[in-house]
């Protein structure tokens, strides 16, 4: 047992080195915003490097024994305080996980996936699966490597999706996607054979600075605090943080596609809005961070899906719309305009898919990971694999891998294994979240109505956002639902808001 | 004597421990940049601690001992090479210079800088002297302890300037200025017998977009590569680099002042060229930076003032700036322009000042820092010094300190002493080049006028830019021009040109 005392000067001595350790990484996160954002060109080379020593130190610093020392002595404490507990505990899981992994294998799948990005940019557009076979093939082994230096893991995925989701196993959440599936094909299905709503009026031509104008307009009353935070335009549409008054949030806007914009920031703003709403007093800390990307993709989806494609959401700003589009807008109907941005169709591309058929696509990738991973999908045979399963879940193929296997990043700048279950875990999460706060607050849909966000946004911010990491995803969901993670309310929300779309088709 | 192969290796390892600080260093650039550019201001705390981390890993790891005894080692050899031995006594220099001061002493002067700012900027607007006078006293000391620890110096002032202008001493740099004064103080007032042209000109409402669009247009004809930096909006424009295909320049607009973003921006872009026409083979090294605060300046200020308040830039110009604001220039004539952004006034501010006072400023802040590091001048004593060298040079006298002593930010945010004599070695080196590469290339006056910039620009590639550090400042001038520093130079250019806007002053 330690005295009191000491373990309060080891704790502290434990925040400094993390704290030091916090200020290279957020530093190589301004550095690859910049590079998304403004850099010029002949930048690049220079600020690859430049990223690399950053977090090569960080690294360093991170699995030095003196980390490992105080990290054992301040476990076998148990603090009184909560926080300090979950910050022992939280930070002892990232050193335990870090010193598993030998430097060499980190920088060989650095390599990789530095020279595997580069060849899938060229391959995807020219459709040429068989150039990016042995970087997949490679990308396999590495991660095959990578998984199994943790011993007594049920399944060789555990450990990667563990990364992303702590506390999910492979049999986890393929139980809770199979029960899933088996509630969406059908629906699918059922909602396939009705007449596609007409879209035409999101494809006109939208000038790109009042759609940005616009959409800050939205994010502002939403709650997104520009103090402590800004947007910008990137390729790519993400979300990154170099401190918890600094959370920006990128867009990419479509001169012919109303929809791009105005849904892409909502969902970055959703993600924004948990890290805005972290404990200040955990900044610098690894508390001071969403707790896992099925959590953090619940507060994308429910911004972006469950409030802003609702019809309350656009009740209150389809008026505004129009008013700063009006040749384009001024005579189509509200219900026109609900009806095109919740348009359902199975169709081939993961990132353009509604909320409905989104879902399949993910668990079509999350099982093909599984099978590589056990050995029982050869690289070469993915293709076909791939396109099997969207005939058998959404019924449709693609007629080349371009729209096929070749469209996802994924696999080329990460592990097989472990990138794509959060998408999923976190449209059902979005769905129980926001069923608990309006159980808790039934005003909210008039609120929304009203254009009030902050009824919403302060139940999130005070049973979701604050807490940071502090509680595991598990306990996060039970905590602010009281119950365990179930697919009930997504299904009851699928349900309920398209069988008024699709009335025939329930 | 070292083995050949052992001396290449240790160069190697030198050179990859070197890149690694530069690495760290150059992330701090750009978290600079940013905090000037677009940071918000919740980023603003974590700010400060993410760059001190960063320069103090830096500092950490360039006063290693293992940098000492490769430099040690390799200082022993005189490599054939000129660029490895320039490389290495380079680095030896800085290496020295590290080593000297003592960590906590750095830090005892940053803290206390970071403090004096923030007085500073208080006191300033409120004509406050008594507020920063113990901010002052206190800086003047840590300014002498750091200057003592350099033992041998002939003048206490040598190691301050040396930091920005090796090769430069308190004795060399008196003289020059003497000599300087002595030709510049009469013919301001002879000048100043004339009559002030009217600059009303320069003074309507000229919108910022359209000056922006206006001076890039200026300096990407100047030569400014685009590929390889950027412009934005600061509140006090810079240059910054973060590698040799990465070095962007800040520009501040008024609304209501044409003059201030076109000489700011041609000012800053001076800085870049010098910058972005380094030999790339130098990059990360200690050699891929301008060689001293003088010739950095010689750079901005040959560009601004030798080329862009000539008669022949706005021959060609001219028209095109009209063509941007016809309502505000389309009835003023090329020559009202042209006496206009030439206008010499002995006025009170610095950076407000015409070419042929400027300098006066100068020496007025560098004599004054000379005696308060002497003791022959108290901090308490330093208005009525300030005020009564004024009108001893210049004529004018400060009404309060605000326009007087206080106006300055530099004796608050680094040492008292080597913080100003850069300027004017700039200014006096600008000409002494600019006649050089005349001699060499008579037609470039003539290519100015045509709106070619190559000819001057290859020649100073040629023989400052690529150079980077490689040479000192003295052999980059006796290289350059044949001759070592002298002011003759200058001297003439004033009164040619001057000759002709104030005929009966001369």
């Amino acid at each position: 047992m330690l005295s009191a005392e000491t373990s309060t000067s080891q704790l502290q001595e434990l925040k400094n080195r993390l704290l030091e350790i916090n200020n290279l990484t957020s530093a190589a996160s301004l550095l690859h915003w910049d590079q998304a954002t403004y850099m010029p060109p002949g930048g690049a080379a220079a600020r690859g490097r430049q990223i690399a020593t950053l977090q090569e130190i960080a690294h360093q610093k991170f699995t030095s024994p003196q980390i490992g020392e105080l990290l054992a002595q301040l476990s076998s404490e148990q603090p009184d305080n909560h926080v300090d507990s979950s910050l022992i505990r939280v930070t002892k899981k990232d050193y335990d996980r870090a010193i598993q992994i030998p430097a060499e294998l980190m920088a060989r799948i650095y390599q990789h996936q530095a020279e595997s990005y580069v060849v899938w940019g060229k391959a995807r557009p020219e459709n040429d699966f068989k150039a990016v076979e042995p970087y997949l093939q490679k990308n396999l082994a590495l991660s095959q490597e990578l998984a199994s230096l943790f011993p007594n893991q049920e399944h060789i995925a555990d450990p990667l999706i563990a990364e992303a989701d702590y506390g999910m196993k492979a049999t986890t959440v393929r139980s809770l996607f199979a029960e899933l599936r088996q509630q969406l094909v059908p629906m699918v299905e059922a909602i396939a054979s009705q007449p596609i709503p007409d879209v035409n009026c999101l494809h006109q031509h939208f000038p790109e600075n009042q759609q940005l104008d616009f959409t800050l307009q939205v994010i502002k009353q939403i709650g997104y605090d520009f103090q402590k935070g800004r947007q910008d335009k990137t390729l790519h549409p993400f979300m990154t943080k170099f401190s918890l008054g600094d959370v920006r949030i990128t867009t990419r806007v479509r001169g012919n596609d109303l929809s791009e914009a105005l849904f892409s920031t909502i969902h970055e703003t959703g993600h924004a809005l948990y890290e805005q709403g972290i404990n200040p007093e955990f900044e610098g800390t690894p508390l001071a961070h969403g707790t896992s990307a099925g959590v953090h993709e619940s507060q994308s989806r429910l911004w972006e899906n469950l409030v802003g494609r609702s019809h309350n959401f656009w009740e209150y700003f389809y008026p505004q719309l129009q008013e700063v589009f009006p040749e384009q807008l001024g005579n189509i109907a509200l219900e026109t305009f609900y009806q095109a941005i919740n348009k359902v169709e199975r169709s081939l591309i993961r990132t353009d898919a509604d909320e409905v058929t989104y879902n399949l696509h993910v668990m079509i990738r999350f099982e093909l990971e599984l099978q590589m991973l056990e050995g029982k999908l050869a690289i070469q045979d993915l293709p076909e694999a791939w396109n099997t399963a969207y005939q058998n879940d959404l019924g449709v193929t693609p007629q080349n891998d371009s729209e096929g296997v070749l469209q996802d990043v994924h696999w080329f700048v990460g592990s097989i294994g472990g990138m794509f279950q959060g998408y999923t875990l976190g449209n059902i999460m979005s769905a129980q979240f926001y069923q608990a706060a309006l159980k808790a607050h039934p005003e909210i849909s008039q609120h929304i109505q009203q254009g009030q966000f902050s009824t919403l946004h302060n139940w999130l911010k005070t049973n979701i956002y604050q807490y940071g990491s502090q509680y595991t995803a598990a306990e996060v969901v039970e905590r602010a639902t009281g119950s365990p993670l179930t697919i009930e309310p997504f299904i009851n929300y699928l349900r309920s808001k398209y069988a008024l779309l699709y009335p025939s088709a329930f």
